[in-house]
């Protein structure tokens, strides 16, 4: 049974990982046969968002680690602790808490950092050729990671600015229509637009079938 | 387009709604055709658990709607301002939430009281002939809501100490393997044991498809 690292960045859209988008990935990978290992990097959330109110709950501090915890039912260790010889494959699920958490893309565009956990990963397991997906907005962090070395075609649909920002990291925008994928045979990366294009949860489980199911064949 | 009204409870297993039996219940219904009216009740959520620790987070205070918005992306309205008639059907996923916060079934058992407005809107759409749908434990509520009157068959799959509560609050328990269903054909209700049984993220949502169908048919 192949093992995937699935690295969550919180439990919501606004503010940590999209949820439903999580959750097809979960369910891809069950159906597909594979093992998810559920992982989230230590730290705060770079802020808590009311999903009600659609702003910044001021005041309140959660930790990503934690409240990824809530999509996996608790089972999930912590991103530090999980060594790429225990996997097969990566997977980003996407929500803003990619490009809060994960790096700050959503704040420092182009010129966003990584996480060092998550960048330590994701380098190790590309020397290791593991192969990588990503969902959503996720495909910034493999354009900030491989952009200058690699070059690697990724896509987060057809959104300009985001398109323009991963091709000044270095890497390679492809459109993508929502439930499709863009597939980088040399580098080992698949990518799909998943709500950066959905129009409704349908889509985002079915882009992430074809998302998972390319990933366990690479 | 037919409507389900879809209550959760808060976002995440121990103090909310089960996340991926909500989101399996809002791809059954997409996939179905159905429109999801996603809702909840007011007031605050019984605790928060830290679902990394697996024991509740002293000093934490959350708000039912607005950790459910979370799970549907922020669209969501409070359930005492939806009506009966804007909808065809009710759909209940599971979670501790739904034995916590939408009613005390976690602390009282078979002598809980249900939110107030659950048991309004509940009473209202069986009132109006609406079907009613619930997964997991959700099933706890309709036992206590409609237990002593109509005496419906329910069920929550095997477990002991939790099918004789709902026979101690006036239903009927069936037993049903995870991806089954039990259908009340004279009161219209059906319930699906989901991750009260399951082993597993694809049998809840094999189970939410099924229970679904059997909601839009009924």
């Amino acid at each position: 049974m192949k093992k995937v690292g699935v690295i969550l960045s919180g439990c919501g859209v606004f503010d940590g990982s999209e949820i439903q988008e999580a959750c097809a990935a979960l369910l891809a990978l069950a159906r597909e046969g594979a093992e998810a290992i559920v992982c989230a990097p230590s730290g705060p959330q770079m802020h808590v968002v009311d999903h009600l109110a659609g702003q910044p709950a001021e005041g309140e501090a959660r930790t990503i680690l934690t409240e990824s915890a809530r999509i996996s039912r608790g089972e999930i260790r912590p991103l530090a602790e999980v060594g790429v010889h225990e996997i097969d494959a990566v997977l980003l699920p996407g929500g803003f808490g990619a490009a809060k958490n994960l790096c700050t893309f959503a704040v420092d565009g182009a010129d966003c950092t990584v996480h060092p956990e998550v960048e330590t990963f994701l380098r190790t397991a590309k020397a290791e050729n593991r192969p990588i997906g990503a969902m959503c907005i996720a495909p910034v962090i493999l354009a900030r990671v491989f952009g200058a070395d690699l070059s690697p075609q990724v896509t987060i649909g057809t959104d300009p600015d985001t398109a323009a920002a991963i091709h000044a990291m270095g890497a390679q925008h492809v459109h993508c229509n929502a439930t499709g994928i863009v597939v980088d045979e040399t580098h080992r990366m698949v990518t799909t637009p998943a709500y950066m294009l959905a129009g409704g949860i349908a889509e985002v489980f079915d882009g992430a079938e074809a998302l998972v199911r390319k990933l366990l064949a690479l």
